[in-house]
Formats: structure tokens, C-alpha cells, sequence
């Protein structure tokens, strides 16, 4: 037995191809003291995974090459010596883009509750970084009232998907996201119960935004940056707030955008734009998880996982959230045999 | 006996120039009932005015061709049909660019305190909107607390030579200015005592100001936006704050720049960009004059006011503060008979 492992050759420009990453068999790690024995079943596919491959300054140091590919994922404990885990428990943590991986003191898994009724996919998607991400985004950095028109990027992604339903439960004015495409737009109103969806591929979207909120947007939550960013800037309303969760438009250097244009509307409406990380809000998991698994559970929130196969296929699924091939939120099997729910 | 007034002829491109503004001759306006009548002695010259000339989303609505150039200024009650006002009263507030203006209840003015021993120069700059810019900027807006390292762009300005100056006597760490040549580099650190003065013409400011601050910048006053701003924000440190006051390289639209970069830094480093108007805070206003009262008196604020002499001079001196040519406040004097002290 061997752990298969995706480690990083190159650092990638664009979108991760061939040479970015190889597959290769390492040992399948001892459990020592404190420690704990991990098959992973599924990876988490998010698009910060791309941002670590880049020699750049960012909130964690970048993926040094010949290292495995940093990532989350979620599985379940094969032996165990610390007491903070079970034989059989099913844990969600830094697993990296592996067969096995180790928990210990200096990678702290968490243990799924049993009994839920929510399947580890769910759980992966709502109830971890993902459903935390938005809801701190939202309510936290974004200080999000009722009453407030709310503007989503990425909104048919996983993480907008979700930003946008907390919003819309608690009560804002009107939410409207902005996705590519008629089909993924159509998704974030149908599926999503967004109030309205602006495909960001066609013409003068800051002019259709002014349209959509003309008394200006008081959230908006950025999964993409921008131009994207550009457009909402220029329609903030006063004292709204911009949350920065991500820039996938900007991940790539592929866009061509020359730099944002509108942050000086930040004076005149005496707006504020403030980026966030979810690790800061680790801690205070517990009540967003108790909020959004009450909001699944009275139907409330919609959500959808995207599976792909096989830990060689990781690479291919990252680049899924770029293209926008994905529906909901991206994750790779690793290994099927693992008791998933 | 008239009153001459400077009007907008057309929009500028660029920097004022010859045929941007007119000086023409109205009638004296009568003091009404309610009203006060007002012999303006100094104008305030500040950037914002240039923002007002062009036909573009504001925090005022631009100023109509053919109007008077809405400004601050200072000058004397001579006429009274309001018990706020006493004939005598050397008043502030919105007089626009011309030799008498109105005080009423749509236009109100503040009354300079007698007996201060400050010239209504000093009052006009460091009690004035400058100041209180300065002083809720850093401490509202940048949150500022003792140990924080601080930078300030336009340093050798108006305001930001407030900034530096109250962030130095409330204990910063350090404090940064960043400033247009080596002469205007050395007034901020030999006159205005800030630690260290980048010139932003020099090569590699990020790299600079990295070695500068080497644990990134806690707060950072910005009054000049564009390429400096992208600098700071490569360098901003965790938690760290944007204070948007102004946007000086932006305003005539001849810089080139293309665009922010580095806002992505904010995700990264959990950083806040904020922008403020100083009118949100005049009815905080008594609190800041008191604490730059203070500090003027005991010799812990310097300053300057560059005095340009002549109505039809204000449009040369608007452009002074986007050349560099000023030292300090840049104020027209009107009229040289009004009691100014």
C-alpha cells in the first residue's frame, strides 16, 4: 500500500496544465505519539488553492515545489494515538491533495458530529469553510442589517450561493448576484431564490447594477475583483460595504484587467472595503454551523456539490472553478470505500 | 461697489487653465431677514474643489457652468439680520469664490472664537477643515492606536502634515510621510518631525517603504491615491487601515495610471480601505479644534499657510497643490482690509 500524492512541479501562469503537478507513491505515514492516521475521502476544491502555487506574498506562505498540494479535504481515522480522535471517526482538516494524511497538535482535524443526517459532502460544503466563509463574510465583515440590497459575485459558486441565501433569510431588501452566463444565472435565481442575477459577460454591467439597486448597494459580497469589483464600486451606496473574500477573475493573470478604477467612490460615499480570511473566524464556527444546518434542515438553503473521481483528476477539478464548469461546490473523491456520511 | 466673483466657464481637462474660469462683476447681495452679510477676506484652496469642476458622480454635486467655484473661506460680519451673527464677527464656512457671500440657515458659518491669540490663516488651516480632516481621518476612520507605524502621503501638505504630526504626539511606532522631491522630503521630517520622508518620483517606493517598515504599515493616511497607494497597500500590515482622504494624482486624469493592483493585499492581510468626507464630522468638530488648540500652543504642531494674494489668482493657486508649488495651506487673500486676527 502506498500514498498516492499530487505534488507541485511548477508554478503554473493561467490556468494549472500538464507540467504543473505529477502524481507520485509515497510511504503511507506511521501514526507516532499524538498523532493520527487519516484516509481521505474527499478533497476540497477552492479557488485560494491556485493563489498558494503563486511565488507571491499571501496569508499563507506558497506551496514550495516538490511539496504536496495544500488543500482541505475530509475523512476518516484508520488508527489512532491521541485521544482527540476515534478509530472511525470522520474528520475534516488540512489534508492536502493525498491518500493518507496525519492529524496532530500542529494540524488539528475537526470530528463531524454523528447523527446529523447530513452527508460528509454537505458537511464539507454548508457546514465548513465554505458556509462559514460566507456567513462571517456577510454578517461580520460585511455588517449586514435588515434592509439592506445585497450584490453577490460568484453567485451561482458555492461560496456566493450561500452568501446570498443567508441574506436573503435575514431579511435584505433585494439580493442580486452576478455569474457567467444565461445558465448559471437562471440557476442562482431558480435554484438559489436570488431576487435577480446580471450576467457579468455582457455589456455595461455597471449601468445594468444602477438599474437592478438604484439606490446603491449596500453589501456587496466579491468573490471575483476586478473588473467585476469596478462595476459594484461605482454603484456602493453611502456607507456600504464591500467584503473581499476572493478575486478568481484575478488568480490567473489571464484577464488582462488593468487595475481598479472606482476606489475613489469609497470617498465620495464614504464607503468601505475590507478583505477577510475564514481561519480568523475558526473559532466562532460553531454558530454559523448551528445557523446553516438549521437552514438546510427547514429548507432555507439550497446548496449542490460538484463530485470528480480520482485524486489525479484534483488539477483538472481546480481548474473547473475558473472555467465555470462547476455546479455548486467542487469536491474530489479520493477514495469511494470511505464511509462518506 | 460690485461683487467680483470667480465662475466656471467650462469643465477642465487636466489642470485649470485660462478658459476654465471667468471673473465677473455681480451686484452686492442684500442681507435678508435670517441672513447675514459677509466681507470674505481669505479663501481655502483644497483639492476637493478641483473634483467639483468635472460632471461626475460626487459627494457634492458638481459645481453648474456659470456658477460661482463653491469653496470655504473666511471672512467679517459686516451686515446682520440674524441674531447668530454679530456685525464684527470674523465667521468660517462656505463662501465661495467672491468678495461677499451670505450666511442663512441653508449656508451656515461658524464664529471664530475671540481671544484665541490664532490668526484666522492659523484658524483657516490647522481649526478648519483641514485639521479636522487630519484629525478624524487618523483617529476615526484609520483607528489609530499608540505603537501603530503609520504613513502619510502628500506628508508635506495641508493635511497630511496634520496627520503625521497627531500620530507622532499620540505615540506611533513610527511615522512614514511620503512627498514630492527631496525639498519638500526634508520639510516633512526637519519642520514637521516625522521620522522618515520617501520622494515618491524615486524608483521602488514599495521596496523603500518595505525597509522603512519592515513589519508593514499599521495605518495609512492617503491623500494622493494611484500608484502610491497600490505601493502602501503591497505593504500593508495584518489588520492594517486605508484611510481614503483624498486622491490628488487621480483628480486631473493625467497621471496614467491604469488602476489599483495590490487591493487583493487586503484579503491577504485582512486590511480595511476606508473613505470619509470631513463634513460627517463637523458636529465632532469642537473636540478635534480643542486637541489641535492644544497642541499648536505647546509647540507640538507646526505649520504653514501659503498665502496667494488676489480673487483672480485662485485658480493658479487651486493648481499650486497639484504641482508641488505650495508650502503648507494654501489660502487667497480676498480682500487685505479684513481683520484677519
Amino acid at each position: 500500500m502506498t500514498n498516492r500524492q499530487v505534488v507541485l512541479n511548477e508554478r503554473p501562469t493561467g490556468l494549472v496544465n500538464a507540467g504543473t503537478t505529477s502524481v507520485v507513491e509515497g510511504g503511507i505515514p506511521v501514526c507516532g505519539d499524538g498523532q493520527a492516521l487519516i484516509r481521505v475521502g474527499l478533497l476540497s476544491i477552492d479557488p485560494t488553492i491556485r493563489t498558494w502555487m503563486n511565488d507571491a506574498p499571501g496569508y499563507l506562505p506558497p506551496i514550495e515545489i516538490g511539496a504536496v498540494i495544500r488543500g482541505g479535504g475530509g475523512g476518516v481515522v484508520v488508527e489512532s494515538c491521541n485521544p482527540a480522535y476515534q478509530v472511525g471517526d470522520i474528520v475534516i482538516g488540512m489534508t492536502g491533495w493525498q491518500q493518507w494524511a496525519i492529524a496532530d497538535d500542529n494540524n488539528k482535524f475537526s470530528v463531524v458530529p454523528k447523527g446529523t443526517g447530513l452527508s460528509l459532502p454537505v458537511v464539507m460544503n454548508v457546514l465548513g469553510v465554505t458556509g462559514i466563509t460566507a456567513y462571517y463574510g456577510l454578517t461580520d465583515v460585511g455588517a449586514f442589517k435588515e434592509g439592506d440590497v445585497v450584490v453577490v459575485s460568484g453567485a451561482a459558486g458555492a461560496t456566493g450561493s450561500v452568501a446570498g441565501q443567508i441574506a436573503k433569510a435575514k431579511g435584505a431588501k433585494k439580493v442580486v448576484g452576478i455569474a457567467g452566463g444565461p445558465e448559471k444565472c437562471a440557476e442562482v435565481v431558480e435554484l438559489y431564490g436570488f431576487d435577480e442575477c446580471l450576467d457579468y459577460r455582457e455589456p455595461n454591467l455597471a449601468r445594468r447594477l444602477r438599474e437592478a439597486c438604484p439606490k446603491g448597494v449596500d453589501v456587496y459580497f466579491d468573490n471575483v475583483g476586478g473588473e467585476v469589483l469596478d462595476a459594484v464600486l461605482m454603484n456602493i451606496a453611502m456607507h456600504g460595504r464591500v467584503v473581499l473574500c476572493g478575486a478568481i477573475s484575478q488568480y490567473n493573470d489571464m484577464s488582462g484587467f488593468g487595475g481598479l478604477k472606482n476606489h475613489t467612490m469609497l470617498i465620495m460615499r464614504r464607503g468601505r472595503m475590507e478583505g477577510f480570511i475564514v481561519l480568523d473566524y475558526m473559532s466562532r464556527s460553531a454558530e454559523a454551523q448551528l445557523e446553516l444546518a438549521t437552514m438546510i434542515l427547514t429548507g432555507q438553503l439550497r446548496h449542490q456539490e460538484h463530485l470528480v473521481h480520482g485524486l489525479e483528476n484534483a488539477p483538472e477539478a481546480l481548474n473547473l472553478l475558473f472555467s465555470g464548469g462547476n455546479h455548486g461546490k467542487t469536491l474530489v473523491v479520493v477514495d469511494d470505500s470511505v464511509q462518506l456520511s
